[in-house]
């Protein structure tokens, strides 16, 4: 391979990467990125191999994202909503609680979790910058909201105590569910969600 | 430079390698690769800079563990004992969970947690393998002892549940210090502390 074909390939590349410009061209990375993490996982990613899944040239990635935690960070935002927050309580407290947390269970086992997990390993203290604090609020605020939705429920009801809606409460399930997917490398499954509301969430949040 | 020095240099190393025999090379290289990890961070972590800092040759760190994420595995079951497994309980619940949970908190501020994070950021679901599930028990063993003893003295007391000594019970508190300081990126504050205190852990296990 001689220097003037790798140029005129670069230049191909991007100007097929031209033609889907913006947001198109982002969501096409994104997408490569994830189906990257999904077969490969975080350790062994490559922006190259991103960039080639993507059709789209080196550069292009490299004009948007410094290295690859950038841009798995930034493919976590675009994935990021994971609880239907439409969601609406039925009343059975146990069996919502269960519902929503096997959602996001089962969210985590896609490669968005592998997105997550990746963020999380690079994440460093000094990093507290509006794009980590803006993909928190995407993760965490959906799920604040569906909790709190289904806690507000059983307080009317009473079965809930009020102080469920203390913000650590609201977010214990979604927290024990994460710790869960990080250590062990893979999602919670049905028993151990039953595990998690028996001994932990429905304990500290039933009204006596 | 030409091969022979290259040669030369490399033959100098591992010869000065050679003289610090098994496990005395073993902990400069984990002494070096976490003070590599407290200075750069894992996500710029080299096995380069890390043989370069325990002087010792590239070659002994590859022969020993195939790439970075199972040398910082090593390093952390190096220094997997967390918590101060001799602790005991003065009596006062709330003092000694609170100690115990600064303790914690403390470590994941040194080299040790970066060491997790690294570990955490690489891990797959496929690698359960024995060092992996070693290097979990060796930092959840003391904890769940040290919160079991503090639990069974409570409820010799009478101020605490006996369903405190359930397994996800009795591993709560560290679970919420392990998930903020992965996703926070610094560990939980005494604030904090305080909040998982009151928030979750007490009500959970205390006597009504």
């Amino acid at each position: 391979m001689n220097a003037s074909f790798t140029i005129e390939g670069n230049l191909v590349t991007e100007s097929t990467a031209g033609r889907r410009r913006g947001d198109d061209l982002e969501r096409a990375i994104f997408e490569a990125a994830l189906a990257e993490l999904a077969e490969v996982g975080y350790a062994n990613l490559r922006m190259e191999a991103v960039a080639a899944r993507a059709k789209a040239g080196k550069a292009s990635l490299y004009k948007r994202w410094p290295d690859r935690a950038r841009l798995i960070q930034a493919a976590a935002r675009y994935k990021a909503t994971e609880v239907d927050t439409e969601f609406e309580p039925s009343g059975d407290l146990r069996g919502d609680l269960r519902k929503v947390m096997r959602y996001i269970a089962e969210y985590q086992g896609t490669p968005f979790g592998e997105a997550i997990r990746g963020w999380i390993g690079e994440l460093r203290a000094d990093e507290r910058d509006a794009e980590v604090e803006d993909l928190r609020a995407r993760i965490e605020t959906p799920r604040i909201r569906v909790f709190a939705k289904i806690y507000e429920d059983g307080i009317a009801r009473g079965t809930v105590r009020p102080e469920a809606l203390r913000p650590r409460v609201v977010n214990l399930a979604p927290t024990l569910l994460t710790h869960y997917f990080l250590t062990r490398g893979a999602p919670a499954d049905d028993a151990v969600i039953e595990e998690f509301l028996d001994q932990i969430v429905l304990p500290l949040i039933t009204a006596s």
